[in-house]
């Protein structure tokens, strides 16, 4: 990264305190139990002042979408997971443990009996920290999804190119 | 991995870029919806010139088995799985979203709409891009799977301890 | 890592030898297909000499539960997860293909057949092999449980911050 000549003078260490400051998480998991380790990991290194990068593929991406927006496209795929209400990140459901639909519910209540915040709450952190947030072009396409039915504060669309070479030198979490 | 002494005159960055220009995908699950990104990004990386290995393990495995292979073992585990059929890469369930069995089908054809690429073609793309396909021994010997059950083109199976060797110095995804 | 200034004398790759050798597990998973891996690459990794860190966190702290213990807090949550018998390592189900059941005691005896360590002796291999087991303590929180509730020989409770912190210079998987 440092595109100056090696000098004697510098030290061994120095450099090598700069190599992993940087953590991408490929956010595939669109499950709450999955979603939570992704907000607290992220904004964890923004705040140990790591260069931080989600980059949110398959059924992680619902977390960008708006809780108002349905998807509603014309093909198969679309029409089928147009029949899930609001694929927004506060209508998550919880992968392992679904308790006839009152796991979420209760997760985030005792969540918020011991302070610890919602994937809501802790996707805005990760905007307002300076994490940069990276939907998926592939299944934008796949999904029929512009960037006007996402949330603000995203980076620009990008593909797994862009993906692994942020990933070069960084800490790369696929959850 | 460059074994020339340091010398004035490389500049650091030049030696950084090559810092991580490996990558190994640990492909664990057997799900469409994980083969995918397993693939993808293998695909993906070995287009940017990346020396990538996949490390096939437990569900992952599946995909390297013939199509026209059933597992028929002599104790219970291999019995069971033999119930399963077709365990090759173009009969893959789709982890999160099942639709009663239409779901990888709709994905599939989506793709084909969509112009990317199948699981099976990937697989065969990855082996004509160079890509060190690895299958688990233990995994292997657990199924009751010999050589001639796999495709072809893959490499020597091996454990974790040529994994482990491996990753170092790579990004290391377990997917 | 090195602390001392470069010198000439020292070749590159001896440097870069050392870039790697530590191995962090982010054990998310309680399921015992993936405890096995998670135990089998830490094991494998101390055994190649490597610096290896197991972080437990959510669904995969389970495996540091003491057996005979029941979680029996006062809450929601607590309430939910109490129903669930003996949490402990010997018990894990099966993630992906649990046959009514019968998965988990097939694998272990197809496992003892074929001499692959149980999840519960390769987690005491790991204790002996001086892997650091980490508890994740934002999880022990949540599930009400304390120290005296864990098995003996692990490393301090931390969270996130140390986590990441260790994965500096590592290679990090979450599973």
């Amino acid at each position: 990264m440092a595109t100056e000549e090696m000098t004697l003078s510098v030290p061994v260490h120095e450099h090598e305190e700069h190599a992993h400051k940087k953590l991408v998480i490929i956010a595939w998991s669109g499950d709450l139990d999955k979603v939570w380790p992704q907000m607290i990991l992220a904004t964890t290194g923004a705040a140990l002042g790591m260069e931080t990068t989600i980059f949110f593929t398959f059924w992680g991406l619902f977390s960008l979408v708006k809780d108002n927006k349905r998807i509603t496209g014309e093909n198969w795929m679309q029409k089928m997971v147009a029949m899930m209400d609001h694929p927004g990140v506060d209508h998550l459901k919880l992968g392992k443990m679904n308790f006839a639909g009152a796991g979420p519910v209760m997760m985030k209540k005792l969540a918020k009996e011991h302070s610890v915040a919602s994937p809501g709450e802790l996707l805005q952190l990760a905007v307002d920290m300076g994490v940069k947030l990276v939907p998926c072009q592939m299944t934008m396409d796949l999904l029929g999804l512009k960037r006007e039915d996402m949330i603000d504060g995203l980076g620009e669309p990008a593909g797994a190119t862009v993906m692994l070479t942020e990933s070069q030198d960084a800490i790369t979490l696929f959850i």
